[in-house]
């Protein structure tokens, strides 16, 4: 859906640089940032920086409209709140003119970044490069507004939702055909696993888009799923570094990029793990067609993403223990649904658990590497662990244990892979 | 320039509420703000409501400004400057939808509301009142953001200066043929005079478009010259009213329309002076022809503003000495620009008063009689006031005399005209 214009003679030296709230609270703040943006100018880069709100004005003017209306409308909540990235862009723009660096704001409904109607969580669905181009054939500098665009045949403000100002980022490479998109944040790139539970966490140079993907949604932080996805079908190679770096000497990040690019591939790259996933379990459900679709119809109905599923023949053999997890916020609504419709599945009992953790290691060099799950479990069984539910896919497997092993399960696994070595 | 479509039918119901930034300063004021516009839907009105930046806002904006970029560039000013009626016009919305009434809110650029590309004091060229039209089928209220538009061929946001809010709201009414537009102040209407000088000054029922246009220029506050200007254009009915009233139960304010519709003509309506005004005196001017081009042709050229002139023959009879006024805050650079030009005026010294008072009565009944000013000037005389300068025009008279004697002044014409009586 994204126009992706590939001329590499003209576009080979764009650039995107993106900027977090934390990065933005201040003017003093802005301008180092300014620096980051000058640097990259100096080398010959024309530039499109997408910028957030400064730290905590999102969170003020959310504040003021849940004051004004408790069950909000969604579309003026994007009014108010769009007011926040609109600001920081156009005072970055201030400080790079007064640095003698021509520049100039954007807010989304100018480019036109134009989206769905979904208020508060809008899709792209497109983004002009036109106007920006312009700007860069003028010399310019583009400070674009993150987080917001416009539903176009109703011209009003769509905002992206949480962490948008990273999808907007990768949307205007892809519409730019910038060369790479660097993504500034408070950590340095993407690491092996968190360092706050495995103090051998070594950072990446380069992680593949489809490895990247997994690390996200299984609980890595470090960039959005929906950016990711969008990186991976555009094919924006994205730069995960420190805005905390000296900006006339910065260090080295991750780049998400194709596997291709991969020279050296791991068996597995990353551990992650997940907290915010919940178990529940139907004991002696009856054992016969159409039971799957009585339990997760509703579920579905709901709106509740059901993730690992395992089934257990139980003692007698008419009827069956069936095991899967949900996120953690959905689990009181869950049980509610499955009790309600406790006659149309007939079910012993349901027991729900919440002290649970999925732990998940990832690497496209699994797809060429048999018996890489199997290895896990006996190295986790080996530290007596108890594994509740399993799930694998081409190039990643999880297990679910008690949270009370999270650290103990990712370091035996980080270990087992071979990620603590330099 | 404005469209000024008037279908009597569908529009005489159609009415512009302005409220300013302390009427909006936290939300709590907001809903006051939406009960008021609820009195007016209730009685069957179309409602377009104005709407500044909450109170101090635009300060913090504009410091954030001038700490990026002293000397900042005005498009990129506009752009955070304006993010302020942006976050007030959502919030309003919220709140009026809340209360079970249908509103959007509009941008400049939504609307749009077209204007020059003066940034930072933009001039309205042209409002498009369908897309408000449309929103009124809808039986929605329209919450518009003042003090801003959209540069058409760039694009870019244009605010329209101090005071804005009052212009745009008059815009808007002549653009939807708008009944009335009522402007909510933090005072109850235009007095005869200053309350604060004259205990016994009145609220005026009707002041025509005329004498508002003199009394805004000439000192009076309530409202920008700007927008009585446009008012006068478009015979926009204006009504100022205090927004600290119970909505229940609005008090009186004072409209300001066409003269036609001011059944008792006063000589005099009101009392307005002005301390922004500085003088200079150049003696022993040569006086032969010429002279005037070259001591306000520079003037000019620096864009400042002359007033109030007078001419008098000194003791010999080839130079003459001449005396003006400028804007206070010119008056520094006017003396550097004449002390410059000495040689080509020839004068023998420049003399400069900033501690002077410009006190005017303005009426429309001064049309149809003669000898009110002379009267004025006996007035004064007998209190031992000393005239400085004198201007005149059709419907108002002006003094300048030394500030010391501001308050006795405008109190002797406020007696002297009547104005005293209820």
């Amino acid at each position: 859906m994204l126009p992706h214009r590939k001329t590499p003679e003209t576009v080979m030296a764009r650039l995107v640089m993106k900027f977090g709230g934390t990065s933005v609270a201040t003017v003093e703040r802005i301008r180092n940032v300014a620096r980051h943006v000058e640097r990259e100018v100096k080398a010959g880069h024309d530039v499109a920086v997408v910028v957030s709100a400064m730290a905590g004005k999102t969170n003020e003017l959310v504040g003021w409209v849940k004051e004004a209306s408790p069950l909000y409308d969604a579309a003026e909540y994007d009014v108010v709140v769009a007011s926040g990235e609109q600001v920081t862009s156009g005072l970055l723009a201030l400080v790079l003119k007064d640095m003698g660096i021509p520049a100039r704001s954007w807010q989304g409904w100018q480019i036109p970044i134009r989206t769905s109607d979904a208020h508060g969580s809008a899709r792209i669905d497109g983004v002009d490069g036109d106007g920006l181009a312009a700007g860069f054939a003028r010399g310019e500098v583009a400070v674009v507004s993150g987080f917001q665009g416009v539903h176009a045949p109703s011209g009003r403000i769509a905002t992206l939702g949480r962490g948008g100002s990273d999808t907007s980022a990768v949307a205007i490479a892809a519409a730019i055909g910038a060369e790479r998109c660097d993504i500034y944040t408070d950590v340095d790139g993407v690491y092996t696993t968190d360092p706050r539970i495995v103090t051998k966490a070594k950072r990446l140079d380069r992680v593949a888009f489809e490895e990247m993907l997994e690390m996200a949604s299984l609980g890595a932080k470090v960039l959005q799923v929906r950016s990711v996805e969008l990186a991976m079908v555009h094919k924006v190679r994205t730069y995960v570094r420190s805005s905390f770096d000296d900006p006339a000497s910065p260090q080295a990040g991750t780049l998400i990029c194709d596997e291709e690019e991969i020279v050296e591939q791991q068996i597995v790259t990353g551990i992650a793990y997940s907290k915010d996933e919940a178990q529940i379990t139907l004991r002696r459900v009856a054992d016969k067609p159409g039971v799957a679709a009585a339990i997760f119809g509703p579920l579905a109905d709901a709106n509740i993403n059901v993730d690992m599923i395992i089934q257990v023949v139980s003692d007698d053999t008419t009827t069956t223990d069936i095991t899967f997890t949900v996120p953690t916020a959905d689990f009181d609504r869950a049980r509610t649904i499955l009790e309600r419709a406790r006659d149309q599945i007939s079910y012993a009992s349901l027991q729900g658990a919440t002290d649970v953790v999925k732990v998940s290691a990832i690497g496209i060099g699994m797809r060429s590497h048999a018996g890489v799950a199997a290895k896990a479990f006996r190295a986790l069984a080996d530290k007596g662990i108890n594994i509740r539910a399993i799930t694998t896919s081409e190039i990643k497997f999880s297990v679910l244990i008690d949270a009370a092993y999270t650290e103990l399960a990712v370091r035996t696994l980080h270990s087992l892979y071979g990620l603590d070595k330099a």
